[in-house]
């Protein structure tokens, strides 16, 4: 069981509310004698921080983590991680408008009807603000990953789509997803996407996101048939995100309309390396890891939280209309990405350390 | 940990190789009191059983369930209910002249790689025979699910889209589902389908497919933040079916392309009913459901074992060409239908029960 | 969650009834290329096995074990092992006039206010019928330990007490605790036992016996701190047994009345060894193995099942008297041995797998 | 897999080390709307800490627990409820002169064996430190048990034995026990408790004790066999306390010694009442409570740190001697009463929220 905690060797707990005193990651079964700083943490920490850009929240945030345990003279010991991150910047006061009413797309009505109670300030426990933790792990488990697997181990991230814009996938540069506000891999698409988003966020409207994580230097035997595929342990991790709605693997939902010789992957060996002809698994075979990349893509709902008025009802049933001010991200697939790349990391370091379990 | 079991309270544990002598399947966490028969269960085991039709595999199985435990006098008791099926057709002659082979698209490079040994018969333990199981284990859960939520409670799914064809989802009749041979929802594309599919079938190819599950009577508050949410365990349930590659939750992944006003459910009341004006959401809010239906959708990658000759390289290394003869589904997706109702269905119970220990 | 299922990452998952028509065991998480046979299992489970003396039940079961998956070419495949043993000596009439009573020391009365529902056929899924699936799956467990482990690894288990009489735990022999029906280490005591149980047996009542289980071989390292300490999953695996009431991890209750100086055993180095002075500690240190023996040992109450008239009620809540006939264990104790060896096994191999994925 | 986590249901993770920081629980799946307050996790926190008596250790912590999550408007809202604790009085430079060598008894060579590192300050995660996180979760528990249960839930620990010393639990008082420094239950033995414990104190040794812990007000029913029955969930709890060794349920390792008539509890109806005429089970059948009081004692080995010099190692590998100077308490069984509270209303908790679930 495990409701606020993700994993099974490599486990994290997250706690904390978007405007209580901080929230929080406990991150369980780290091997022991990695070198961990908070510095580690924080690059990736600072790339989902909000207020950076007219392009998110203006929440202003510094997401600093503290770790509290776990550590001895800058490597980890074996034992749980402890990481805290304070809530500098919670304006409570912005909900009391709407705190009896339930927000349409948004948690509200079913976590009060299922809990009979919520903390409706920004939303709660099911704010995206949560997912600051799950950064915090994934950092952590990126480093363990590097640590194991070398140089050739890397995870990156970009938005493929915003709103009903696409790019160009084969134009994919890791170095351009750094330098742009949107984390999108073409450069030749940021300057419309930076006026669309504009316009779109002037409207008081917002758009949805597709982001694809993309991750090298795995090794072929990751992954646990039946119930425990990589594939499905994706899947479980990102559609856990707030706000995501679908998920594939490799093709994904376009591995419908292929035939099966465009579909498998076709195998040759070239001097001493066994290579795949193309990558429509996305990595995985029967839920296996094959030595391939392993591409997974998700799609991240527009914001829920607009300024255009819609139709809801109050928590005493009454009809009403709402329109929801505050400081909300006109898309907040960007900030998704390195979300997903945490998660991503999380999911193949924790196979990662049960094939060494299974396997010899 | 669970590698070959599903579930947190309501489980179930499958056991079996496609060329074994029998294939099987514990429930486990199962209510008492609950009146179960092997006859309840041959329902839908009838739905996915090969060999009753032209556009399936002509593997003979009668997928006779027999009940070994966990009833007493035609009631569950509380106690672990085991289900055998014996393998009756197997031929494993057919896998003779491919035993060193990797087949593209399937699992044997990947668990060859991971185990050092691999039960090539078949596909072993990563033939889609797995499945069986998963549908007596479904069969189970519906009955209880009835038993628990009363007539309004319903799991239906349907074939939306066979290889590059749609259908007409508005025109989905749950009682045409059950007439064709495609589960398909809507009468007018089944002729069409009939045709493509048969020519495909000719040219020794495959096709995929995309299934539709839609549940009826659930109530809210089923779900269990943070990384249990329901939708997150419907994605690990769908992804961890052979040959899924995606998973949508209501607009899936094209919710990345709607706006916020067009994607977020508004709500109303009518009379005494909280209704929502759209179900873009498929009924999950928050990993909690709403009310609504649930409606989860996946994508069924197309057969891997087809006639056609492809490239790959065998056991030792070398370069050489497979063309897969046997007894295969020119489209796996068809019977992909009553595995998906059952994993969705287990899912439900999963968290209904789950629910009961949570709130009050 | 588990509820039939033991064990982490090794995992065992029992089911049936002692009147069903079989029992079985599904062996998941076990590592491949081991090479297991059914005639490895059926010495384990032939000291189980009842009716083989006078001074066990006179139930005649065979106890075959099948293996029905999980094994290819006679070696394991790290897919799941199930394993099937028929019942073929049940005797459900013996229970018809106990059926409505609830027998005093059993959980009759429990089981049927939990469910609202019992088999009460020997017990159902009470018996203790259970534990012949955990002999099973211990019998796995030894045979992968030695095979990691090698000559040194050994696990054997002995009757210290029977009843009111103990034994010279000094005069511990293996060889000798094969040799009579008691599992008796001491020679000397064999003779006495015998009388004492015989006459026991002859009064129609029954007496209760401590078990010592001892694991040699094991490695420094295994058991993972803080709530899976090694301990800790002993104690829970052994009071799991039917009838246990006890556990003792090393000097156990007795630790309570040494000093401190007499309980914590001190350490020096002779040559290359690093060696302990004593073996208070049972091998476990802060839920560690130290790499000194193992030794747990726990207390088997006397069987319930008792000619002798004792004073119950009935399902109908009236005051009755109930004596038990049928054929019963006049000292359970005795073929608790086996089990407690096999519960051991399994916890071992599993902190052994568990321990190559924590660390390097 | 849980290592730093315990329970099914009602969970809580601990994190921290003895010379960190802080110490921290997160307790997750809590029931909603349940009045809980820091006030109320202080009283069970001040039984355990240290610092109060000349019996315990002299290590000043106020041990105030913050809560920093989980809690809305005085309620618990069914997220997690993280705690933390600052370590206020840690004096590391006590342990500079021992950090290189192993304390007989104590878990410095399996952890740095292990792990290949360890935190030597005050025991880092080995300490028993970590307990005061149960008490704040097991305070809680008590809580939401008194909440579902009214007021016949009651839970109370006692020593029952102090070093050799024994005292009469036919005089057990509930009153007495809150009342003396000992925890100890009859007040007739108190003086000779105190004059023996300053005379252990005085020669630099220290003793063990026999904690017994008593629940009544609980309901038949909870449990879950076969694996998860209530006595083997209480025997991992207890066993995973620092320095515990035994385990007894009812009768416990005494059991074996007793008869088929003088161990099976009578059952009578009187009224409307059933009652047992007495409680060898320990208030457990076949792993479900019985609705009579839950017994269960457990061991507490003497404090391995002690001023009497000892034989052993360095971690070079080298013989030498070892003296624990510091702050220890002479007597760790004492404080040990709040945690196997702590620790059995956490598993009560956790079994009775499963029941829900299991049963209608």
């Amino acid at each position: 069981m495990s409701f606020n905690t993700f994993g099974k060797i490599f486990r994290f707990t997250t706690w904390g509310e978007s405007h209580g005193p901080a929230i929080g990651c406990i991150v369980d079964g780290c091997p022991p004698n990695i070198p961990i700083s908070e510095k580690d943490i924080m690059e990736d920490m600072n790339r989902r921080r909000p207020g950076k850009t007219k392009f998110t929240s203006q929440r202003k945030e510094s997401d600093k983590v503290e770790i509290l345990s776990g550590i001895f003279q800058g490597k980890t010991t074996g034992t749980p991680i402890s990481m805290i991150i304070y809530n500098n910047d919670a304006k409570s006061r912005d909900y009391e408008s709407i705190k009896n009413k339930f927000r349409p797309g948004h948690a509200d009505f079913t976590y009060l009807i299922k809990y009979g109670i919520r903390d409706y300030r920004g939303g709660g426990r099911q704010s995206a603000r949560e997912t600051a933790c799950r950064v915090a792990a994934g950092a952590i488990a990126k480093k363990v990953l590097k640590n194991f697997l070398g140089k050739k181990f890397n995870i990156i991230g970009a938005v493929t789509s915003l709103g009903i814009l696409g790019c160009d996938k084969k134009k994919w540069n890791n170095k351009e997803i750094r330098k742009n506000p949107f984390f999108c891999p073409d450069k030749k698409s940021v300057k419309l996407w930076e006026k669309y988003l504009l316009a779109i966020r002037k409207t008081g409207s917002s758009c949805g996101a597709t982001i694809e994580i993309r991750a090298s230097g795995i090794p072929v035997g990751l992954g646990a048939p039946i119930y425990s595929k990589l594939d499905a342990d994706i899947a479980s991790a990102l559609m856990s995100i707030n706000a995501v709605k679908g998920v594939n693997i490799g093709e994904g939902m376009n591995a419908s309309f292929l035939s099966g010789e465009e579909n498998s992957d076709e195998m040759v060996k070239t001097g001493k390396k066994i290579k795949f002809k193309s990558n429509k698994a996305g990595g995985i075979l029967g839920g296996i890891s094959s030595g391939q990349d392993i591409i997974a893509s998700f799609a991240v709902k527009p914001t829920s939280s607009i300024l255009k008025e819609r139709k809801t009802i109050d928590s005493k049933g009454k009809n009403t209309k709402i329109s929801v001010k505050g400081r909300h991200d006109p898309c907040v697939g960007i900030r998704a990405v390195p979300i997903g790349e945490a998660m991503l990391a999380c999911v193949l370091l924790d196979h990662y350390l049960l094939n060494r379990a299974q396997c010899n």
